[in-house]
């Protein structure tokens, strides 16, 4: 089969995956656990054979343990499942009802997206994640995880197409691909797929926006700032970067520049050398900021630059309007944090800087799903339509309008029989 | 300047007006209005020059009357700047606030999505219309015209930026471009322009979406149908199907295919054929139509065209899944409508034929914004992602998420020190 067939097969499932009950999808999530369970031995067989492989290709241990999936993982993919089943449908939920005229109702509807692309990491847990929430929110999936992982993903995505074929999900809803030429070959077909979700390096996932014209849900680099203003609570400014830097180094929400304000700029960085020196962050900063304290120059790089890594560029700027001009310039959209005991200058940069999430006086790894209790995540966008910021099970979902006459034409309104009368109407779409 | 200049002149403006104030925006709008009003006779006289150039260029007549904007049309676009200045601000909603802990709170909150490009069709209306509906979401807009109203567009747009340069709006937030050069220049510039939108010919919105990774509001065909199923009422299956196809042919929610139910074709198609002659339509049947009635057969081709005229193709189904998968076929995703009187079969439509306006027993003419009651129409989507079916303001908007701390690190939470609580807030976000 070509990479289009099991597209086509994959839009036939969506359409009437579509219309699947409640009851239906959560009963077939609780058979995937099920399954996964009692199918524990063999999975774990495949990752070993995986990980073998990896071993012998020296794969970096970070890597391993990523690809790692034991009895533990299962438990709490299976678990991950459960909570999925207790969240809320988010299919067929009345956005809006208007009644047009009388006997004439206009419903706007949720419904799914349709068919979803996923490109993933090494994580096998991903392929159990995303397969999941793709099914509870009605949407099927064509998922391709790392090449390391193929072993532990094929048979992970026939345990779970199995489990789901005992019930009356259409089959096909799920379908896995395997090379790279694969996943060139999906960017090609705009005509089954509906979204794109990349996850994996910025130049993975900038490549894929460059290639195709299906709509790519995610972000290419995460630059985030932390910008000091003069009137900043000194303690509170050197927790929240030491926190936005050395929390979690390696994630796209941790932050990579630190912009401070002139004015308070010889009181705060000392004290900031003295915490970052704390988790060995290297330092770089602009001219100014090396005549405070002792680190190494930046260079026009640093300001673009998704370190990802234990350090940190530094800049001093003259007010708040050139923080907020270097974060639009140089940031990504994604998350960016003003630490301030002023209220006005807290709306302005919230107003002002273009980014997904804008914070005040707090740390920049807020920005995940998890904690913003969004109930499951599907991914961090940085787009400006659709979906932006950590994006929940909503961003697998689009509406439908649906109209109810009872032999309603327009020409009934051009004649005058009937006039538009456009009330809201509190009820919720039912034939 | 050219027209990376211009986009970058947009993006700069659009951050500003992000964060415009309600009454800055309505007196702006204000203000454009009286602009227009008070300059009239300039823009009449440079409206009478196109007009003189496509006489001589032999433009067809109701292309002619669509380039027309005398006193009459000036008046028609400064009341739709009224009914704007009435609507509620879209910008700075809350549309969800919860709280990740004692103190540290989240407000997802709209906004504008930046900078729209927008190239419409030869009347110059569009220009008014679009641009004030950015200006009313915070959107900048860079616009493109007809070449046969280049002399009315460039002085309406002068106007405009000229009445709002006196206000509180950033100078810039409207740009207009001349040549088709400039629009394909526009297609490239994905870091300045978020969203296009394009209106006028299939053709042309086809080369748009193809030609830009820039994301693209709109739709290409409106291949609508109307399925008369086998328990409907063959009056009201004769009205709606003839108010589908001819009560206004030339726009994109006319229906092109009917399809009909085979135990009801024999009763039905006579009845139809006597009300669609009345309007003279050309009918093109499959071959078990033309054994009821004595029209041409339709070919292949004929189920993917939109004839945009008096025209009709008719195929006789089995039943109504074959409906669903004729419509989910050669259907552009626009407007479908069922004829039932089956509650059973009405779900069953409007939940599996995959377009954004699925209608039971009604016309496919309702399908647009002034009718649904959006108060202004930014477009009309076929896309599955952002926004689907006749777009209102909201469709000029993304949102972000703020997040207010007080000094709230994620260490204390790995520590131990803070919960996450995730409970709703009733409140709207305000420093």
């Amino acid at each position: 089969m070509t990479i289009a067939d099991i597209a086509s097969q994959a839009k036939s499932a969506s359409i009437l995956l579509a219309a699947v009950k409640t009851d239906v999808k959560n009963n077939a999530l609780a058979e995937i656990a099920k399954a996964l369970k009692a199918n524990s031995e063999e999975i774990i067989k495949a990752n070993l054979s995986d990980l073998e492989e990896a071993e012998k290709n020296n794969l970096a241990a970070p890597l391993l343990k990523r690809l790692k999936f034991d009895q533990a993982k299962i438990n709490d993919v299976c678990q991950g499942i459960q909570s999925l089943i207790k969240l809320d449908d988010p299919v067929g939920k009345t956005i809006k009802a208007t009644e047009l005229t009388n006997g004439l109702e206009l419903y706007k509807v949720s419904c799914p997206i349709g068919v979803i692309g996923v490109i993933f990491e090494s994580r096998p847990d991903a392929l159990v994640q995303i397969s999941t929430l793709c099914l509870k929110s009605g949407n099927a999936a064509m998922l391709k995880g790392g090449s390391e992982a193929e072993k532990t993903n094929s048979i992970l995505a026939k345990i779970i197409a199995r489990a789901t074929e005992k019930t009356a999900i259409p089959s096909g809803w799920i379908q896995l691909m395997h090379t790279r030429q694969d996943v060139s070959a999906m960017l090609k077909l705009d005509s089954s797929i509906d979204l794109i979700i990349p996850r994996g390096s910025n130049e993975f996932v900038k490549y894929i926006m460059d290639n195709t014209n299906i709509a790519v849900l995610g972000h290419a680099d995460g630059i985030c700032h932390v910008y000091i203003d003069d009137s900043a609570d000194i303690n509170m400014a050197v927790n929240i970067a030491t926190d936005s830097k050395c929390q979690y180094v390696a994630v796209c929400n941790a932050a990579e520049t630190l912009l401070v304000h002139k004015d308070i700029a010889q009181a705060f960085l000392p004290r900031l050398k003295d915490s970052l020196d704390k988790f060995n962050v290297e330092l770089l900063g602009c001219e100014k900021t090396t005549k405070i304290i002792d680190i190494k120059p930046a260079d026009d790089n640093d300001w673009k630059t998704e370190y990802l890594d234990y350090k940190l560029s530094i800049k001093i700027v003259d007010n708040i309007d050139e923080a907020i001009e270097h974060i639009n310039t140089f940031g990504s959209g994604h998350t960016d944090t003003i630490v301030t005991s002023s209220t006005k200058n807290g709306e302005k940069f919230m107003n002002l800087v273009d980014a997904g999430d804008v914070f005040l006086n707090c740390s920049t790894r807020f920005s995940d799903g998890f904690r913003y209790g969004l109930g499951a995540e599907v991914g961090i966008s940085t787009n400006k339509i659709h979906a932006r910021g950590p994006v929940g099970l909503e961003g697998l979902l689009i509406y439908k309008y649906k109209l109810i006459g009872k032999g309603h034409t327009v020409t009934d309104f051009s004649n005058g029989k009937y006039k538009y009368t456009h009330k809201n109407i509190e009820k919720d779409f039912n034939l």
